[in-house]
């Protein structure tokens, strides 16, 4: 196991040395055809994922996790798309962010650079593979993927016809590598290969999550967990108010800018609360509420302090009537994991000390939270959503995937 | 010891929250009554400092140890001048660093928020304490001191003297705090504490940064290890490179932008090597080198493998004679710790080539790697520099102890 971890690592480093200076030409070749190449092994890519999604179904999973799994003509061509549309993206690297001359004479420039070999640590979602592949190597890095075992039939699959292609068109041998061991060790050791991986970005639940952050000595960019709250101000048009909590918490519940926790001030609570959370229970929601929630709608369960703190995932809601403004802030401030933090209200003072005073990777102002997402805030394509604070936070897209370097140009200047 | 670490670090997430958004006057006022403070208490300090200087003699600390750890008069000064030209500087908080409106109309803009409480792991240099405290507190993070035991005395007189200057001018109580515990185990415990401490920033040596590497479960900023080179091209301007060399090597040779290891074209080593390898000795530097080197200057020591992959941070330099461009590239990419490079030459094409194919934090054409410094580089200031390639990369200053936020400006957009 540990000699096919290190052999692919070691291969990833020199694929990436070469990287590096690849022509955005040469890249977006690649990208293309490892789309073409997904489409015409479609029958053989769905082959092998018939075996993952049988042996899934022997062993018990889930629905949801076999839907995940699953691979069909029209999921294979939407990976194809995906690649098709990172190529159209602008490429990072190299861009010259800004230059400037000192009074020696030295001009200065800081410039992107690729990451170098970036590790994927992700569930059993095959479309991954092809997203995070396609991600990197167009910002100029290797790749070094770690997919969930139950999808390793696929993976396989996957990797041999979009590597074989990317060769083809120039890329180096080890642009794109899949840990094949399924053995969980392998992930470990991969954490701790700080030689020959520059950052780990995992993809996945929040356990997945947290082995990944407490057993990484290399360098790790946290993603995803969301408990995200609306907070109805007194001074909120209810009408957008509703509208907003519906679809933060309803359009897609099982995703981390989804709404988990509504805020109502106590001034508006009993005109906005039963209309809002009948029309939420009518959308199939669960809802739990404080005490003065349940006193304006009498059917709500009652909520508990582990309710505030949670990330349903699901379509389950808590409600909680405050008393005034620093409250919500307060609650917020308290339970929030700072992803997704969304104030309704009409008042200009209010939502500017909201934006300023509420501490998240994204901060809105009457819209719903489910706009975080690199695709909506328009950077072409996201490779997660980082919840830290280190290097990038919030949506990642291509540049989240670079890193700087400084350029130096002299004339025989010494330091005095 | 764990208490105390704890009540520290949730003090400083406390003021944090309201560090982030107090205004720039605040904070500059805060950082010149420090300053101001300091000078005034100077005599309290450096008894403090006595006390660590006596007891560091006793424990048998080196000359140079307890040089770092000596304060006197002109030393507090230049603490409190360093305050003083933090506040001068630029406030990189609320910059709006860009700001766009997406089709549905949501403007998104992206701006810049402190870290949040940044820790600062170092050795025993009191100056750090005031460094570190002034510049997390401009960009309006919390910081949480841990210095070398050796310093403790020095360190309390010096956080009382600056933490209730910061107080009184409007600071959060546990903006600035020091962890007055000398047990080891005290940082182990600071390295897990990912509820409370955003950041890790180790300052010192190769073993104190790789213990925090190793054992963080907190994300870390690594700095400071550099093995660097220099190569003398065949188409150097040869008095140019030996001014650069000698320059790099014994301008200030305990650093970590200083140079390590020397490379040049066999097509100049007979004409270049004599000559420069003679004034580095002059200037007190123990030469290793190389078989071609010693062919052409006897006196010269063998250097061994492990010289090559030295920082030595001595007046002591590796030397080897390259075939060519390529081997040149070849060794900087295997012994490189990819901090700083430079290449003396005259021609364009191999200027660029070698800019654009090494990777480190700095790449260098015709100067000398000592450049390599926040102030050199006109930042006014630096944290660090960092050697790894998450969040920032190169000297830090005020702008790498920040994070982003993003800002939505909704009109009442729920998502399709």
């Amino acid at each position: 196991m540990e000699r096919q971890v290190i052999a692919k690592a070691k291969k990833a480093r020199e694929a990436a040395r070469k990287l590096a200076y690849l022509s955005t030409d040469i890249k977006n070749d690649a990208l293309l055809a490892m789309a073409d190449s997904l489409l015409k092994n479609t029958y053989n890519i769905l082959e092998a994922n018939a075996l993952d999604v049988h042996e899934g179904a022997k062993n018990g999973l889930s629905q949801a996790l076999l839907d995940r799994l699953l691979l069909n003509q029209a999921r294979v061509a939407d990976m194809a798309n995906g690649l098709a549309m990172v190529a159209s993206l602008p490429d990072p690297v190299g861009e010259v962010e800004s230059m400037w001359t000192r009074p020696n004479g030295l001009r200065i420039g800081r410039t992107r650079v690729p990451l170098g070999v970036v590790g994927i640590i992700y569930e059993a979602r095959p479309n991954v593979t092809v997203d995070a592949a396609g991600l990197c190597l167009k910002a100029g890095n290797a790749v070094l993927l770690r997919g969930g075992s139950e999808a390793i039939n696929s993976n396989k699959a996957i990797t041999n016809v979009i590597a074989e292609a990317a060769i083809r068109e120039g890329m180096p041998e080890g642009a794109i590598n899949l840990i094949e061991t399924t053995d969980r060790e392998a992930v470990n050791f991969m954490l701790k290969l700080n030689d020959y991986i520059d950052v780990i970005i995992p993809r996945g639940g929040a356990s997945l999550i947290q082995t990944v952050v407490q057993n990484a000595t290399v360098p790790v960019i946290e993603t995803g967990v969301g408990n995200c709250h609306v907070f109805v101000d007194r001074y909120a048009d209810l009408e957008k108010a509703q509208r907003i909590v519906l679809n933060a918490k309803c359009q897609r519940p099982g995703v981390c800018n989804a709404l988990e926790s509504l805020l109502v001030h106590q001034a508006v609570a009993a005109e906005f609360l039963p209309v809002a959370l009948e029309a939420l229970k009518t959308a199939g929601v669960e809802v739990r509420g404080c005490e003065r929630t349940r006193d304006v709608a009498g059917w709500v369960n009652p909520a508990s302090e582990e309710d505030y703190a949670s990330e349903f995932l699901d379509l389950i809601i808590s409600v909680k009537v405050v008393d005034g403004f620093d409250e919500a802030l307060d609650h917020i401030y308290r339970y929030s994991t700072r992803h997704s933090e969304a104030i309704i209200t009409e008042n200009y003072t209010r939502a500017i000390r909201f934006l300023n005073e509420v501490d998240a990777a994204a901060v809105y102002i009457n819209a719903s939270t489910r706009f975080t997402d690199g695709g909506q805030f328009g950077f072409g394509a996201e490779i997660g959503i980082s919840t830290q604070k280190l290097h990038a936070r919030g949506p990642m897209g291509l540049k989240e995937l670079t890193t700087n370097k400084y350029i130096v140009f002299g004339d025989g200047q010494i330091r005095e």
